[in-house]
Parts: C-alpha cells; structure tokens; sequence
C-alpha cells in the first residue's frame, strides 16, 4: 500500500475535537491503536515486530544485526497536531519496503523500520523520550517520574499499555545494531515552499530546548482583594510572555514560545495561587539559547519579586546544535538527483541518533508551511515522491 | 446541630486533590452530594424541602406563602475554593432555625431557608445564575446554551441532575413569596480583620462583571516559524494582563482580574492558535467598571493587530451597584448590638434580589483576609456569633 493510501486508513485515529487535529499521545488508546496497526501493517509485508527495553517498536526485514540501516519516525502527536508530523515517516518507511520488495530487492544489510515512542513530549514533557532513553540521554529515574497534566507518572501509563517501566533505560543492544539511521519527515517551514523542491535533504538541527517557569502568589478573592495587596502570579507570567518575544527578536534568528500556561485553580472570579508556563526556545549556534534562557530567568525573577511571587525555573530537556553527517547528506543528495539541503529549528529523533551513528534526514514540503496544527500539510504528488526517494536510498545504503 | 458541626459534617466533600480547597460545581457529583445533605439536615428540622424550576432548594418552616422572611446562600464553590464561601450561609440558616426552635420560637410571617444554585459561576461561567434565573436577570434561553470547559451545557447538564432545565427562566410566583431576603456570607476581604469586629451588615456591592476575550492567530511549530512570521495569540493576551493591572491600578480603587487563560491546543512545542481569558473587573461607582473594559477593549484590539491575531470580546455578565436597603441595615445593626458597617467587592445572590424585595447581608469575620481559596477561614467562635446574630435577626423579621 501506498503511504498516501496508509495514511489514509489512520485518518480516523485520535482525532481531536475539541482542540482540531490529533492528539495522539503517548500511551493513549489512539497511540496504542496505532502501534497495533503499524505491527500488522509491518507483519504483512513480512517484517518481524518487536518492541524495546522502551517501547519503541522495530520491524526487521530479515534476521536483524548489527550495521542495519534503520528508517522510521514517530506515531505521536502534539496537543491537536496535524496528520503528517511522525506517521509520515512511518507510512513512507513502510510503501519504501514494499517498492524494493516488488522490484524484487532484498537487503544485504540487516534493515528494520522503526517507530519511536513519545518524540513530541506532548504527553510527559520531554521531546525524543523513546530515541533518548535508548541512547541514554535521559537518565530512566528522571524519565519514569515524569509526569502527565493529570499527574500520571510514565512509568504508570507504561504499565498500564503494557509496558514494563523497570526496564527503561539506555539500551547498548539496540543502539549497536543501527548502522546507519534515516528519518523522512513533514518539512515543518516554508523551507521546501521558497526553494521550489517536493524533497530536501537535511543539514543541521538548531539548538534547542524546554524550560518550566512555575510562579507561586496567593490565591484570593478577584473582588475583595485590592490592587496593593496582590501576589498575583499571573502578571510575572505574562511579563515573561512578552519579554520571550522582545529577546527572542533581538537575537535576529531565534525563536522562543510560551503555547502552554497553566493558571491554577483557574476561576475567572479567582487570583490565581500559581502559574506554569513552559519555554521553548531555539536559535541557531551553541549556547545562544540558554544564554537568552539565562537572561529571561534573570526578568522572571525580577517580575515575581515586583510582585511579592516567587519563580521556579527548570530546565525539562536542552539538545545543542545537530550537524547530520556531511559524507551521507552529499550521498543522500546525490541519489536523489541534487535536491537541496535545508536546516531546521524542529527537534527530532535524527537529532538524538546522529550523537551515535550516521544519520540523514529527509523532508518532504509542507505546501502551507505551518505544522503542530491541523493545516500541516503535504500533496499526495510529494508524498510518493517522498517514498519513492526514500526507497531509493535505502536500496542504496542496504546493498 | 451548629453551624460549626454541619460544616463538619461537610468537610469531605468535593475536596480537590490537584488544586487544593474545594471544587464543588453546579449539577456535579459533589454539589448533588451537597444537595441530598441539605435537604435531610433541613428535614430533620422539620422544614419541608421543594426545588424551584431553576433548580434553587426552598426549605420551608411553616406554610409557603407571601411577605416570607428568606435567608440562605449557595452550596457550590470556585475551583479549589475554600470551605465558607456559601455554605457558611446555609450552615448558619439551619442553625439559626435550630435555636429559634430549641427557645420555642415559631415565625409568625412564612419563613424560608434557601439554596441558590450555580452561585459562583464556577462551572457555567456566570455568577448568581440560580437567583438570575428566578428574578428574570438572565434570559432562559441563553443560560441554557451556557457552556462548561468540556462543552457540556448547562441545559444538559441540568438535566442530567434530573432537573428539568425547560422550565428555567424567569419565576415571579417563588420571587413574590419573598418579603425580605438576609444572607450571611463569609467576608472575603480584610474587613472585620481592620473593624476589629466578628460580625458586619453589608452596605454596597462594588459594580463588577466577567468579560471574555477570545484571542485567534495561527497554530504552528515553535521552532519551524519565525518571529517575523507569527500571529501568536499568547502576545495580545499577555499585553491584555499587563494592561488590565495598570488601567486598574490608575483607578485607585478599581480591581481587574485575569485568573482563567487557556491557550489552544496548549502544547509546549506549539504557537497556540487561539487563547480565551476572562476579566474580572469591579470599581466602586457606577460606569467606572465598563469605561475600564472598554479601554482595555481597544487595547487588546491594538495588540492583536500588532500581531496580526483577531480577537472577539464579549460580556459575560454585569452588575451594577448595589446599595442594600438602608432601613433594613439599620435594624440589622441596632439588633446586633451597633455593628458596623462593611462594603464588598464580592457579588452575591443577595446583590440580585436587592432590585426586587429589601434585602440585607451580614458578615463573619475573616482571619485570613483570603477567599476564593484554601486559605479562606473563619473561627468557631465567630461562625457561632455568626449563626447566633442570624436568629436574632430572623426572629425579630418573622415576628
């Protein structure tokens, strides 16, 4: 089946009402009934299905062994995401096998496909979390504790979708088996819309990284509580929210986000006792985000203390600039006819992995040039010529 | 049994785990708990219980009828509120009619204890819905269609109660069966901290309203989109923060409120497309309020634009000032041995009923000076002073 056509049979899966989209989380009963599906979907076309220290899913063509050449992405969504960030790297990996397996190629190097769990964070808060534990990036205490919105630790909703937590960590076996790793993926910018091209290879990952800015104040009554005597969290908050953007465009070319703020207990006729707000932030070359993190800590301290608030500011996750390996981009780039090469400010598992073994990226243009939202997008004229591109190089670095 | 002991017996319910306090909402699990409470303790009493057609519970001691002498509060609660907060009103009603009876008291004039519901707009978004619902303050047919943060109306809701919400509306024979209307309220603010007293008459509620601001721009990825390319709609609503406590600071006297802001679909890698907040703004005097919000109107419009973001606002709910009948306060007083005076910037059932029949509202002291809370507090000995100025009061109304 084409990845347009697989795509298709998961149209239906996790859609998000209230929020548009997807929302396919870690652990949830959409995410788990995509595991499902690509397990049958993979066992169809005669690969062997099996799942990881941390449940991260591979499906190998073949006895699996060491220098394999892996492909795959993610099956996760953000909050309300689009159809295309993840399962189109999937869906590609998966029509990728099936074109080699009708012209009647078979790899000469062990080759799995693989799907990576929780790479948005969109549930527990750390991007990459399946690519970061098998890698040991994240240490398994820190990651089984983090915890979801509702207070549901990873380790318990591990558990409860079958999983066993106690065995999360890094996991040297499966890391010594990728020879070489390549993830297709939604382009994610306007970056394939301004060069003109369907596909791009890609060059560097900027740095990036979350941060949690918890104010604490003192919840009160939004009527009998006059101005003076207010330790209003909210407005330390909202000076943060804007001091983001004010140093984030002085830096030219960074980028810096505040999508989710959580007031508590959230009554309209309420003060609010605290507030949470996470930080992504993100600009291209090395310490240059944490140098502005820094720097806004520095104002957020100094609003909460305007205000008689105090401030708890944590770093969730942080990964440096990512430069994917130049010897397989030129390869990458030249089988598939010269296309361009194209930097990203998105994260991904790529990101983890090229800290291990070669790796390249593959993107594939996003006609509205928006993503983690419904209007992420791609044509089916692009996703075949995703795949097929896909299956090209993989023939290429099996063989 | 005292008002110290029924608010014991009540302590366990609807507590909130993840907010602290309270959370005990109109038509939910832990305000029906409230309501099978209610109505036995007032039983026990021997007052027959009936509930009117927009769900407010009538207790009454003797045969219904016109010029009654009413008192009561409201049972639910803000998210994570506090434990006086409405019920320290119902509580001190059943004692108040406990002591009456114990000395051999019977009113002459019909008598009532009442519970009005949704008083907090907690779950529904406007206050006081219950007592608007009856004097015709709200139209049936918009609180209807009034939604919950899940989207569940309020009609479905109601009916899910086992309420019959085609019959809410406007209810001029249960309001004509009211001659005089006391209720007793914990103080929200630090008014009887600053008298020095344990026991207050209201004089005025501060006019004040709830105003929704719906901000949308462009969901997209944190780290894909530049800033030169964003509509975030997080910017104008924190510029709307910032602005509604310098336009209320430069009022003197004015209070402006922003406790409930929720980002769409608030994911941490994610431009939200949409944030909604809501104002809570009350000044002294009338129009002042209004003026406020129609300045902070025009420079939410500003700052959306400057983002290319739209924003929509729209009035929840308003009330202007009230002034409780003069004669009444002064009778109350006198009867309570001289004490004071106190004005709220808290608005309560009583403020409606004010328009239609004479109307008074005693206060008990506030150790904490905090409401809307966890914190929010009253001592035994002043809920017993409390319940015990209630009977005296009543008893003089009802002879």
């Amino acid at each position: 089946m084409t990845a347009t056509g697989l795509l298709d049979e998961i149209d239906g899966v996790g859609r998000d009402r209230g929020r548009g989209g997807y929302s396919r989380h870690a652990f949830d009963a959409a995410e788990g009934e995509l595991r499902t599906w690509f397990a049958e979907r993979a066992q169809r076309l005669g690969l062997a299905v099996e799942t990881d220290r941390n449940a991260n899913i591979w499906a190998w063509w073949g006895t699996p062994g060491p220098d394999a050449v892996v492909t795959g992405s993610h099956l996760d969504s953000v909050p309300g995401g689009g159809a295309f960030d993840g399962p189109l790297g999937v869906v590609s990996a998966l029509d990728a096998v099936e074109i080699m397996q009708c012209k009647g190629f078979r790899p000469v190097k062990p080759f799995a496909v693989v799907v990576f769990a929780e790479e948005e964070g969109g549930r527990f808060g750390v991007p990459c979390l399946g690519s970061r534990l098998l890698t040991g990036a994240i240490d398994a205490d820190r990651a089984r504790s983090l915890k979801d919105p509702d207070g549901v630790t990873l380790a318990e909703a591990a558990a409860k979708a079958g999983h066993d937590p106690e065995r999360f960590g890094a996991d040297p076996e499966s890391l010594a088996r990728i020879g070489q790793f390549i993830e297709l993926h939604v382009e994610q910018g306007r970056g394939l819309i301004d060069l003109g091209s369907p596909v791009a290879v890609g060059s560097t990952i900027i740095a990036h990284g979350r941060w949690r800015f918890a104010f604490s104040g003192q919840g009160n009554h939004a009527g009998a509580t006059l101005i003076g005597d207010r330790h209003d969290p909210m407005l330390p908050a909202a000076e943060v929210v804007a001091a983001a953007r004010r140093l984030a465009r002085a830096t030219g070319d960074g980028r810096a986000t505040i999508g989710r703020l959580v007031p508590n207990p959230g009554g309209t006729n309420a003060i609010a006792s605290t507030v949470e707000l996470w930080l992504d932030a993100r600009i291209p070359g090395d310490d240059r985000t944490r140098t502005l993190v820094a720097e806004l800590s520095g104002l957020a301290k100094e609003a909460a203390d305007a205000e008689g608030c105090l401030v708890e500011i944590a770093e969730e996750s942080y990964s440096d600039t990512v430069t994917f390996d130049p010897a397989l981009r030129d390869r990458l780039s030249g089988w598939l006819g010269g296309v361009p090469e194209l930097p990203t400010g998105a994260g991904h598992d790529a990101g983890i992995l090229a800290a291990h073994v070669p790796t390249g990226m593959l993107y594939v243009r996003n006609p509205t040039g928006i993503s983690h939202a419904p209007e992420e997008f791609a044509e089916d004229e692009d996703v075949d010529l995703g795949a097929k591109g896909l299956a090209k190089v993989l023939e290429h670095l099996s063989t």
